[in-house]
This record gives C-alpha cells, structure tokens and sequence, in this order.
C-alpha cells in the first residue's frame, strides 16, 4: 500500500507501552525518539515490539512548526 | 510556551510554498524531510524562510506506525 | 507498507480538485461518498484520478461518533 | 446542529470496548466496519450502544488516501 | 445531530477567507477569536458569513495543553 | 517557543484525570471548558493540576464550525 501521508520516517521500536485501549509506542529515527498513540489492536495486528523496523507515519496537516523566542 | 505534544524535531526549514491560504513548509530533521501544512498567516508570524532553525511538531495521536509487508 | 490506522475503506475516485497547495479527492466507498483533503503532491505522486481504485484512511482517533436528536 | 465536516457515514454500533478514559466504538457502515476512539464520557452522553443506529464523522482534513502498490 | 466531539464553543463568525480549496474562518468566542481551516464547500453549505452565529468544535483529543516557562 | 496553532486559549486548569496511558484535562477558558485528551506522560512533564494556568492549543485544521438547524 502506498499512502498520501507525506511523513514517513524509518527508525526502530524503542518500546511499546499497552494501556486499557490505547498504546503509547516510542520509535527511534535516527537517535530522536518519536511516540506514537494507537490502538492495542494495531500494535497487536502490526506485532510491534522493542527492536523491530517501523516507520513513524504523520499527514502534513498534523505537522506543526515551532521556533524559539 | 511548554507544548504537551509529545514530539518536537529540530531542524532546518528547507522551502516554504504559499497557497491561497494553506502553506506548506518543508523541514530538514538530521536528513529527513518533514512536510508540515499550516496557514499563510502562521508563516508570517512566525517569519518561516528556508534556512531557519525550526521544530516540527506532533502531537503523539496524530503519529501513526507502519512496518513493512 | 500495513499502518497502524484501523480505517482502510476501498472504492474508486470519483473526482480531483486541485487547490493551489491542497487538492480535494472524492472516493465512492460502497456508494457513500468520503471527501480527503490531502497536498497536490500526493495527489501527482499516488496518480489519483476520476475511476482509480484507492482506499480512504482515518486513524481511528479521527473519528467521531453522532446520533440523531 | 449541523456540521462542517464533510464525512458522515451512517451506520449501526457494533461495539462498545470502555478504556480508562478513552473508548473504542465500532460502526458498521454498509458492511464494512468503522473504528472510533473517543472519550468515555461522550459514549455515555451520546447513550452508544451495540445496534444503536450512529454516524461516523470525519473531518476532510482527517482523510488519507492510498493505493496498491 | 448530537456529536461525541467533547468541545463545541458558541460565538459569532468574525469573517471568512476563501481560498481555492481551504477556507479560514475566524470565530469570536466570547473575546477570543479562533481560526477553523475548513473545505470551502462546507462554508458554502453552512451559509458561513460575518455575524452569523456559529460554534468552534474540536475533538478532545486534537487539543494541546502548553504552559508558560 | 513560538508555535503555529493559530489558537491558543489562556485559562485555569479545573481537573486532571489519569487514565492507563492517556489523561483527560479540563480547563476553564473564560466560563467555557475545554477538554483535552493528552498522554499521563505531558500531565506529569508539564505539572498540570487543578488550579494551574495553562492554555488550551489548537490547530486550525483540527477546529469545525457548525450552526444550529
């Protein structure tokens, strides 16, 4: 599948954190540390767990831009 | 400001396009490329221009989690 | 590429409205129609237009839920 | 009240999964199913229940598209 | 139509700026003025203009929370 | 920092509920609340509690405008 999300950055699971619905899952890109909030289902369906190959998927309109004062 | 998004990338703003209303700028994180779309007037503000130091920001349920097939 | 977002809905484009960032993609899903507003971009890099078949993607945290009154 | 949001997708609740502040309701939209993740607190409001008729909502700006590779 | 998102902030369209696929309408709620980026189709379908009554609603879980250094 | 939501609405902290991974904060803007769905981690990182100054962020593309029927 290819998708119109223009952000996808390669990294590795650094862990994942299940909650009752929603799981926090903290991929490394290159040395910055990315946390993502899904569900249990996906992390369960995509098998993410500490160490496996992910990409950080993010559409441009939820991209922000930030500078310092 | 202290922002509760979870993810804040450093970088370098490599272009800026103006629409009509919608903006989109494209950042350098360490050799990705993050695209964020924002207002016009957000670019204005805050005197977006390629080579300025600039964060992206994500909130963590707006980052999804792919793996390869 | 499996993603993590709960919501892929196959049908077929129905039309492409090119803005001058954002484009507007019509997708037909089962005789409802879903509007996603994605970058012209992704619209040239997808090659989405009128009869292409495509999936419409919502992460599940973009959905609300109504009932009528 | 009528609503900006160009996606509303009728259907029927298939089921309810309560977090600890975050919900799972499941939609079913002319056979295919529709996850939502939402509050708690607004299940209870909006009284949703399995085979309560429902909508999807989703913003445009929400809405990926992909394709087959 | 009753709708799960937790936030609907009644106030009075200040103005609207169309563009050639995205609007930006501005809303005075109560003294505070919020921008929606919304389709030009749905400020159509609504009859959005300046001074008409209108609501801001945002689902709970695309507001950020920030607090002063 | 300097961010580009174009809505930042300054209030008062009422309640902090912490969920398993996500917390739900509610904040008083001006007579109005607000609630805003965030992970336990930015409650903690951020010091938030009943009583503090915070503001509620949002960005536009995440704000829909509705009229009464």
């Amino acid at each position: 599948m290819k998708i119109s999300a223009r952000n996808r950055l390669k990294g590795k699971v650094v862990d994942v954190t299940l909650g009752a619905t929603t799981a926090h899952v903290r991929i490394d890109i290159g040395g910055s540390i990315i946390t993502a909030s899904i569900t249990n289902e996906a992390v369960a369906e995509l098998g993410l767990a500490a160490g496996k190959d992910a990409y950080a998927v993010v559409k441009a309109s939820d991209v922000m831009v930030a500078v310092d004062d």
